[in-house]
């Protein structure tokens, strides 16, 4: 299985959540698993709200790279192509909403999201954010296409 | 004029986006000015979308621990004591919103919040995320008392 941030276009692949070419980033991986998409993710030990439990605004933030990641994916798949086949389409979140249901022990975490809309303008995908097997926050992101503006390759 | 975040117990001040015992974290600052909150902090180089503008993950989380912040601010004004006359109270998110409204260059940011609803039960806080006169973000968070089963201390 390829992950989509692999195939990231080299020029826009160094966001600090998602980017495989950020050294100092999270370089979070999602993949497509029947129709979700799922990303795994260790914190790290500092990556605290209060000691023993993660950090809110990292949770925030896995749901929204995991979300950008989604967005390629289901946009992929709705037109009949496979990840991999060719570099992914970048979205960007003009839209995050995040539930903190409970808080979330420090350790692995999984991140389930599945698409509610996808349309040519933009894709919602909704977030299931796992403790174990412990739903602690959800998430609700709106992607559109990243402007050409912001690409400078 | 004192931090909230200096403020905060000892016990409680370990969050990586504003505890100022967490050595690895952002270590945010938060103070009342006249109606307003204010933040203001300046990302790493590493805190890239793409290269030259900021992670949208780092906008949610600073704008969620500002909030928090902020939320402790507004209750102490609510109940007539001064920031620093007491430690503070602590608050989490129950509900975090992010419209991200246009691509925010690397460099200095600044948050203002207000306070939109003050109950016994919880603080909403609004957001203005600015990059110099720019508001690229805007953000509104429901902020609840830590619940005591969270403070170990």
């Amino acid at each position: 299985m390829i992950a989509i941030q692999d195939t990231y276009p080299d020029d826009v692949a160094h966001c600090f959540g998602c980017g495989r070419l950020n050294p100092h980033g999270h370089q979070i991986k999602t993949y497509l698993q029947g129709d979700l998409t799922v990303t795994e993710f260790t914190p790290q030990p500092h990556h605290t709200a209060i000691p023993g439990f993660v950090y809110g605004g990292l949770i925030a933030s896995l749901i929204d790279c995991h979300s950008t990641g989604a967005a390629a994916i289901y946009r992929m798949r709705a037109d009949h192509k496979e990840v991999g086949s060719e570099p992914a389409p970048r979205y960007v979140t003009a839209h995050l909403e995040v539930d903190f249901l409970a808080p979330t022990p420090l350790g692995p975490v999984r991140l389930v999201g599945t698409a509610r809309e996808i349309t040519d303008r933009k894709v919602v995908v909704d977030t299931d954010f796992f403790a174990g097997d412990d739903v602690t926050a959800r998430g609700s992101a709106v992607l559109v296409r990243m402007p050409t503006s912001m690409i400078s390759g």
